[in-house]
């Protein structure tokens, strides 16, 4: 194309390509290349990027030196626009009408709103990022959207572990656990190729009672000499206090009274 | 804030609130109150962002016209840009070392990385958006990242057929299906308060045989009232020729030959 582009072309493009794809980097010579402009007008293109950025607080611009440099794009929820989120999702949550028998929460619609599963997906990868885990791994079923947007903030693969083995997925390796709230036996595999012996991954679901599905998948992935380097769940219930994992972070305590007919939810959130 | 935002700055923020959230539609009044300048000069930066995305032809700004209108975002792979990227899945699925016994390939890690979701997500919601779905509908596990994405695009809530009841879901409608490959009966059910009757939806899944699932999928809907408008299906298998559902979309179908130690993959997506 024989037209240049202009400066506030040229950052629409780098814009666009940095909010598609957060947390991977772009180098500033591609970016050079495709836009036709010298490496330094990049610079500066990049630098005015950042400075919208620091305005707005939705996300860190951040330039890594050296030959493999380049430029990405973090999304940093504010402390004010992360605390009005968990507010919401609280406020949303208290909702008597979501108690269910047993004990547990409605949350499904939640989980499963592409909007909140981002804004969740964002907050977990905000917290976990820093320790580079190689994949994010959930448990089937409904951790699933939450872990794929964290995954996909984290650019690492998501793996899933089954409830049982598929015949679609090859050969796996299997566990029998029991599940912390149910005392029931359970099984959980995953499949031999899901991921790397050696690797390390953060565990993602979406609510913990017990924390016996947890502690399987932490046992689970032992068998693959994977590492888990954290876990993150959405809802955890107050009770029972004792719980067969300790470690954890949440966004929200869920407490039941009155028999199971009332429910409290208090934030557990990290400013981040 | 006393500062004034700079044009390139505007165009900054303008494609990072359109890019964030394809397909919603964003008032003209609402960018010129957060970035305090006239309408007119929205309407001039937004023009300029159209004419971006023209020329890198990854998407399309629409302007909507009266008082309730706005500007919206709705991605557009080009066809070279879908043709390469439908290339490279088919080369991908044509692995041999994907054959699994009794008719299967493993696709769970295509399904499960964020980008290969985002970007079938993006096919799917451009082929489907004009329909206009209240939901997005899939059958529990393997097409839920799908369905999230392609429901993100399209702004849309995502809901899940699951194979049983669960407790954590309140009251649910079953029935009992017969699986189209398996000839074996199945169960698959819907929370009632999953989605509206009278609403409709599309349905996302990866994979089909002989349909029996995405049939299940219909009648269970049926109960609901609900109308299906579209399915749509990452990889079909040629035989059997008959499935269950005649009216599909799907992006590659599947042949073994050898008595299934080989595998054939060839295209079966439009140029959207």
């Amino acid at each position: 194309m024989k037209d240049k582009w202009s400066r506030p072309m040229r950052i629409a493009c780098i814009v666009d390509a940095l909010v598609n794809q957060p947390y991977r980097v772009f180098s500033l010579g591609d970016f050079a290349d495709y836009l036709k402009v010298a490496r330094s007008t990049v610079s500066e293109d990049v630098a005015m990027v950042r400075e919208t950025f620091e305005r707005t607080t939705s996300a860190v611009v951040e330039t890594l030196p050296g030959a493999s440099g380049g430029v990405r794009l973090k999304p940093r929820p504010s402390p004010e626009q992360m605390r009005s989120i968990t507010e919401t999702l609280i406020s949303d949550l208290q909702d008597p009408n979501r108690i269910l028998p047993g004990g547990f929460l409605y949350m499904t619609d939640i989980i499963f709103s592409p909007s909140w599963s981002e804004v969740i997906g964002t907050y977990f990868s905000h917290l976990f990022g820093t320790l580079k885990p190689d994949y994010v791994v959930t448990i089937e079923t409904k951790g699933i959207p939450l872990a794929l947007m964290t995954a996909r903030d984290l650019d690492r693969p998501l793996v899933l572990i089954r409830r049982n083995s598929r015949v679609t997925e090859g050969s796996s390796v299997s566990i029998n656990y029991v599940s912390g709230s149910s005392s029931r036996i359970q099984t959980m595999s995953l499949p031999r190729r899901a991921l790397s012996p050696g690797s390390s991954v953060v565990v993602i679901d979406d609510f913990m009672r017990g924390g016996g599905t947890v502690k399987g998948a932490r046992d689970l992935l032992a068998e693959f000499e994977v590492e888990v380097l954290a876990v993150g769940v959405v809802a955890v219930t107050r009770s029972p206090r004792n719980k067969l994992v300790q470690d954890y972070e949440s966004l929200a305590e869920v407490t039941f009274s009155s028999g199971g007919r009332n429910v409290e939810v208090r934030s557990t959130a990290h400013t981040v």
